[in-house]
């Protein structure tokens, strides 16, 4: 049968998702796991692999197995042997038609920044950092240019494996949080169809730019249509950089999102 | 010339604030700084020592200095040094009759709590951890119980050097954050004249019960007038529990918070 899982992990510890020689990955710890409940080797699939530093707040995995145990059983099980910075939040029973990333119809991620004339500390690896202000309005404006269907080659690594830099972006949420002057929390959502490799870590450059004036909100779409690497901004750090998850369709009456969800600043 | 200094600090790579022989505590990591920068020992007070574990969002030194610098200077020399799990939010030169704990009038804690089926992932170290839902309104009940001035010895670890455990507690806030069916994020917000040695960490092993419905809100009021530390819950976990900071008379025109408090979830 076909077992599908919603993961939530802190990447500070690891090398990003996927399973690599040093075994120091996501998904070597969880395959570990699995293997150590199971009794026999697990081979997992993602629904979006995440870079070194990066957290998960529901990444989905799939995988078929011969063994027959209950939800909650395989969510207790498999936490059993997981290191104390990853939890699988849930566990289903799937139809074999279902495909963690194949049947994945939207990705969400969030980024969140801490603006303070003082590098980060108690948020140390969990939040991207700026020391100027950054002015909403502007960074509204610049997204509106990033709605909808285009070609993303400007934010696009050039490691990245997708077979096409064409994306529809469908949702930029920017939320300001504050309890006294001179700093902020920021939170990023972003929502399309799929996000090419490094991505939001560029976008994030491109929206810090333009946030603190160094760019006018129009530059958003200059970059955009000069389909050029060179033409954006560095990559903004993984610190920051939370995977929200996949959107599956109602029929696979799959959650939305974990308990995860509300420790975000 | 004598300096103070507000701090902020992720408390899980050490043990607690106060200066011990292993160098592996925020007070040592601290006075390293300084000595570095200023190229002199540098012995410092704080407001309020944290235990193992902890987190500081506005820990509050003081020291004596020959050297004549500015605020910025402090605040940048210091951090150049510092771990990046500390960091020096402000500096300001005071007056000899400052000191960083006995001009406190006050202070201040918030304890975060996961309430989720699955223990924490993303937010491991930084949440305490309940696996029952908790009821708002009977914990609520139970904090008035606790208002005003009382005799705290039912929360005093036997280790405590207070004079005297007769506290006032000014101000118990409890809100609730939560995005879906089933789980939560609690915030608990305390301020009192002083708190006991593991005073905070006691009330919240008595709140989870009373919030779980364990014990009815009135069993507050019974552990707080036993005088006995036997009659109250265990000590709950250092994981969720942050140094808000003290608070001084206006007259000392100190920040009351720095920009590690939008970083609470």
């Amino acid at each position: 049968m076909r077992i599908a899982m919603g993961l939530s992990y802190n990447g500070q510890a690891y090398e990003g998702w996927q399973s690599q020689l040093s075994g120091k990955t996501v998904q070597d710890k969880l395959e570990k796991a699995l293997s150590k409940f199971t009794q026999t080797p697990v081979s997992t699939l993602c629904a979006g692999r995440t870079d070194a530093g990066v957290h998960g707040l529901m990444q989905v995995i799939h995988f078929d197995t011969e063994l027959d145990r209950t939800p909650y059983s395989w969510v207790r099980g498999t936490n059993r042997y997981l290191p104390l910075d990853i939890a699988v939040q849930w566990a289903r029973e799937m139809p074999r038609e279902f495909h963690c990333r194949g049947s994945a119809i939207a990705r969400r991620y969030a980024y969140v920044v801490l603006e303070s004339a003082v590098r980060p500390s108690v948020e140390v690896g969990r939040v991207g950092w700026v020391y100027r202000p950054l002015e909403l309005e502007a960074m509204q404006k610049a997204a509106q240019y990033l709605m909808g269907e285009h070609d993303f080659t400007s934010f696009r690594a050039s490691s990245c494996q997708a077979l096409t830099p064409v994306k529809t972006m469908t949702r930029i949420d920017i939320t300001r949080k504050s309890t006294q002057p001179g700093s902020a929390v920021w939170r990023f959502e972003f929502e399309a169809s799929a996000f090419l490799h490094h991505m939001i870590r560029n976008l994030m450059g491109c929206f810090v730019k333009i946030g603190t004036g160094d760019k006018p909100p129009e530059w958003m779409a200059d970059v955009l249509a000069a389909r050029d690497r060179d033409a954006a901004a560095p990559t903004f750090s993984p610190d920051g950089l939370y995977f929200l998850g996949p959107r599956y369709d109602a029929q696979w009456d799959l959650p939305d999102r974990t308990p995860a969800y509300d420790g975000l600043p």
